[in-house]
């Protein structure tokens, strides 16, 4: 019995994880949850599941959720309590499925306290990789991919060396505006931005897939996990999304991970790695597909991709600036405040406002994701 | 340094085996090799690799060739020949590179003597799975598969136990007579059917190409070395033969392996494996290559397909027939003494007029092959 805690249970990934966790009910158990505010589905989630602990990011929320509750679950708040959750001696694997740089220090200290993390929160390695990967550096398992790509690497390098990689091959839907032209991407609206062709997910990751930034996210965060050089990671648009990433050894053979757009199996994957569990998903029916195409992106309208790139080139505090500041703007753009298209050069302006600077702790990234804020108010 | 012996180093793949092995002068040195009758390719292949043994089937060109050659290499002759190369206690791994049944028994005696065999020929399974796999069920790794599609499943398969397979996807070119109609392919000439369309092989795996009972050779060899049902194996024509083939796992996921067209790589991966090792092949372009597509097979086309799989689902004898009746049947369509469409219908005859017995031994195997031999020479 895997022991589980799920931060951020409320979200696309966490509510997905507990639907892989009731699909194996004796191989899995749901030790700690934790939510930001949405207390309803937590208060359903916690009759569900029973966990020991549930922590609230919200304080007042969580005050009221521990009025609702009836049962022995444990309500925590804020940051302290996600920690607590997460370092629970009860608890086998915590599942980092909280969107944003909050995700960074519980993650830190599940690491500190030899939990296994499976991680879906792409900030924590793009603003500190620097900072946690020498942390795992002896234990190189310690972090299991929940990611659809990274998840798509990491089977595909079962039983290979990292040294072993020539490339990886990140796959890109593309998102809503592969084939438009400028103008059409310049007079995106929001609803535009939001019909992803293929995933559902939340609004921050849909607009970072139109911009191509949730790719370059992903580049950076693959370049921390599989011990790459930026130039080891190509980007390829596959609009179908049925090859959901891949390998080029040095040998020249390529191992590629395919399926159905369905986050439940990466999830699944990394709750069981390396077990593979039987389930009633339906295989891959090649025939039904049509065809299989790649394309090249289209940096040039798309230039969220090339700062991201930059970024991890440039690596040390200007990862966390490129972040920091695309939350910021996406959100912006979310709330009608600027276009769609200025997104990307707003970010540009900050990152050559930077002075770049060494990660030695915590405590510098979260100074440099408030520079970033504070020169993005002031500007 | 890795020792090797390529039984069958003037084919096709004994020769590009001995081109891997030039191009990694430190790592693997060829201890024995040997032929059929082509001795002066052997010759030359003497005075570049200076093998201790160099085996000749055809006891009078063996002759011949040992008094051609003036180093230190041993010129053996026939079965027995080719066994002491196979056995010889300088060699670490022996390449089963010959065609036909004429591999079985230095296989089987590589096997007793603990070599690690990479078997490119696909008959030895095909008609002593039954009696070989048993041999080595402890030792999982005696048996390295060289052909395509096996080394794409056996790559697809790394940290993965063979019980997690929900079934594999073999991946056929389709052949040259993929998008013909039944008159066309009823009229096949030997021109036609050896116009393959992405890979340069040997005439009568080509003509097997054509009909698609390599493909179901590859499925029942596939079957022993990945302990599989019938219904575990689906093929999948793929005309642009970039996915070499893949499995489904029991979770969903499909692992694929991809790459050119060329043989090179899965023998260096055998020669290596687990090891991948740096080599120069380019790297795969997925945006050059178009489209990757998809059918079904056309059994109704491709009798010998489902005479495959039936063979496979009776087991015991019937494949040790269909299998010679096919290269007996192939032969005479070489030879222009029948046409291709005859090929299946007289296999099924053939097939239809055998009592299965058990396979207790390879002399059951031998019988068995000759009462095929008699059988055709008698109808």
């Amino acid at each position: 019995m895997k022991k589980i805690c799920v931060l951020g249970s409320t979200g696309s990934i966490g509510t997905q994880t507990l639907e892989v966790v009731e699909a194996f009910p004796n191989e899995l158990k749901v030790e700690a949850i934790s939510g930001h505010k949405n207390i309803d589905l937590l208060e359903k989630q916690i009759n569900l599941f029973n966990p020991k602990i549930c922590a609230v990011m919200d304080r007042e929320k969580g005050l009221q959720l521990a009025n609702r509750i009836t049962g022995s679950t444990k309500i925590l708040f804020g940051l302290e309590g996600l920690i607590e959750a997460a370092v629970s001696s009860d608890v086998d694997m915590v599942v980092i499925a909280v969107s944003g740089m909050i995700g960074l220090i519980p993650t830190i200290e599940a690491i500190k306290n030899h939990k296994t993390i499976a991680l879906a929160n792409k900030e924590t390695l793009v603003a500190a990789g620097e900072l946690i990967m020498p942390m795992i550096q002896h234990k190189p398992l310690t972090i299991l991919p929940v990611d659809s790509e990274h998840s798509a690497i990491f089977q595909s390098l079962q039983g290979n060396p990292l040294d072993s990689i020539r490339k990886i091959l990140l796959t890109a839907s593309g998102g809503p505006f592969r084939d438009k032209d400028a103008f059409a991407i310049q007079q995106a609206t929001l609803s535009d931005v939001l019909k992803h062709p293929n995933w559902v997910m939340g609004q921050k990751i849909t607009v970072d897939s139109a911009t191509l930034m949730n790719k370059g996210l992903e580049a950076i965060e693959a370049k921390w996990l599989f011990n790459l050089q930026p130039d080891q990671i190509e980007v390829v648009v596959h609009p179908q999304s049925i090859i959901h990433s891949g390998i080029v050894y040095q040998d020249g053979s390529v191992i590629a991970q395919m399926g159905y757009p369905d986050m439940k199996l990466p999830i699944q994957y990394a709750l069981f790695y390396p077990n593979r569990m039987a389930n009633t998903s339906p295989s891959l029916n090649l025939f039904d597909l049509g065809q299989l195409t790649f394309e090249r992106p289209r940096t040039d309208l798309f230039p969220c991709l090339s700062l991201a790139f930059e970024a991890m080139k440039i690596g040390k505090s200007m990862p966390v600036v490129l972040n920091r500041a695309n939350e910021i703007y996406v959100d912006q753009f979310i709330k009608g405040h600027i276009g769609f298209a200025e997104i990307p050069s707003k970010i540009e302006a900050i990152m050559d406002r930077h002075s770049v600077i060494n990660l030695d702790s915590v405590e510098v990234v979260q100074e440099v994701a408030i520079w970033t804020e504070r020169s993005i108010a002031q500007w």
